[in-house]
């Protein structure tokens, strides 16, 4: 896994808008959320080389329609942490029929 | 994907005011519905044209029952974002049996 | 489907009564519950005549235990609303093996 | 079905704690609870005839470890509210491999 | 079953270190754990020797590095109440594949 | 089981980044996660020699983005903690389709 990007917001209309601005703002992919934390927070995580990352967590920091309650890059991530992201991934590729 | 309306607010009987408000006043169809972030905080997504988009979360935001806590409109959600709806509704499709 | 009703109140105890109350006062069918949006939050719905499902909503609203956070009446719910409360009511109808 | 007690506390502790109380105190049984709404909240819900059903709820509002957050007797439910309790415990039902 | 003991805790991180302190204090054996009720409580049950149950919560109470929110030792608990742990206790068993 | 190490923090991004910190800091291994608790807490178990345990939270207390909100080292968790960390764990290995 490349680096990885995480930004966490209250709600998923936030959320889906923190994702399009990552996404669209630089060449990051879309790897994982959790949304049953309670509180309404939600977490969406992305990947890509670390420039990428850092620009898109910037620009959806600076002009999400909330503030994000948190966010983080981690720009060369252990493997137990890839190991973690791919389990909560791991229903997301099941639904979608791939690996 | 067409454009998506998100209308976030507080119980399912104001997210189904809602949904119900924004398919008569506009061409928008259900996407998918989020209800467990906790907090009691219920999301609904719909999709069309933009102009039905917008004209439908306007029509929910000024006359609900309820306040929404946060209200959106993408007009070309990046196809990440479609990935992560089409997740989310992935358990609706398997329910109705379709797709 | 015919008319829906909703009633929206705190905790498990309550929401029996509530539909307790709105069955005996009304010709009205139980049609989903919705219980895990955190805060305690449980939803009813009923369907029926819109006339009796006013009545039944009205009948819990001033009748049970706990006074109800939010209730509403659709009279001529859209499609898609009718999409999304047969997708929440299709885990009941599967549990009882009907339909 | 019988005549139906609901007991709702906060915390599983004090549900057990209840659940005890009532069988001890009368003939009642143990129909189904409910445990993620939310806020710690727990119901548990008995059943048995209507005095049976009274004393038990008495007993635990009267001597539980913890003040119960709200209770009911409901002597004659109507079916439709059986149907509700029936749903909520044929998970039950399916672990304990009967009916 | 024998005697149960049970103690209830904000977060894992306490549960685990109460379980710790109970079963190395006393003789008793982990039945089930709830986790769910949101909160952010835990709840353990342990059963045993009423002497051992009462010794492991009493130890528990008094040297967990998190003050527990409640807790309870039932010497003789009612079938009923055996038979709401067991189910809890189902999926257990069911991931260790015994019983 | 060897030493474990536990960290509770609130949201995913915190609680990620308390594990790339507690890898990359002493010879440690992811165990499970639990994230349903509600108040959006998020705990992660890791194990390996107690001096390492040791290192990687007093590592992730100092330096994580947020400050945890409770931490524990238990050097010889008694067998009931390991059965009960093993059923946590047991969806991971379920999903890595390991074991």
């Amino acid at each position: 896994m490349k680096s990885i990007g995480l930004i966490e917001v209250s709600g998923v209309t936030a959320a889906v808008d923190c994702l399009d601005i990552m996404c669209k703002s630089a060449d990051v992919e879309f790897v994982t959320w959790e949304r049953k934390l309670g509180g309404r927070l939600v977490t969406v995580v992305v990947e890509g080389q670390v420039s990428a990352v850092s620009a898109a967590v910037d620009n959806a920091v600076a002009n999400a329609i909330k503030k994000p309650v948190s966010h983080a890059v981690i720009p060369s991530p252990h493997e137990e942490v890839v190991r973690l992201l791919k389990l909560s991934a791991s229903r997301i590729k099941k639904k979608e029929g791939t690996k």
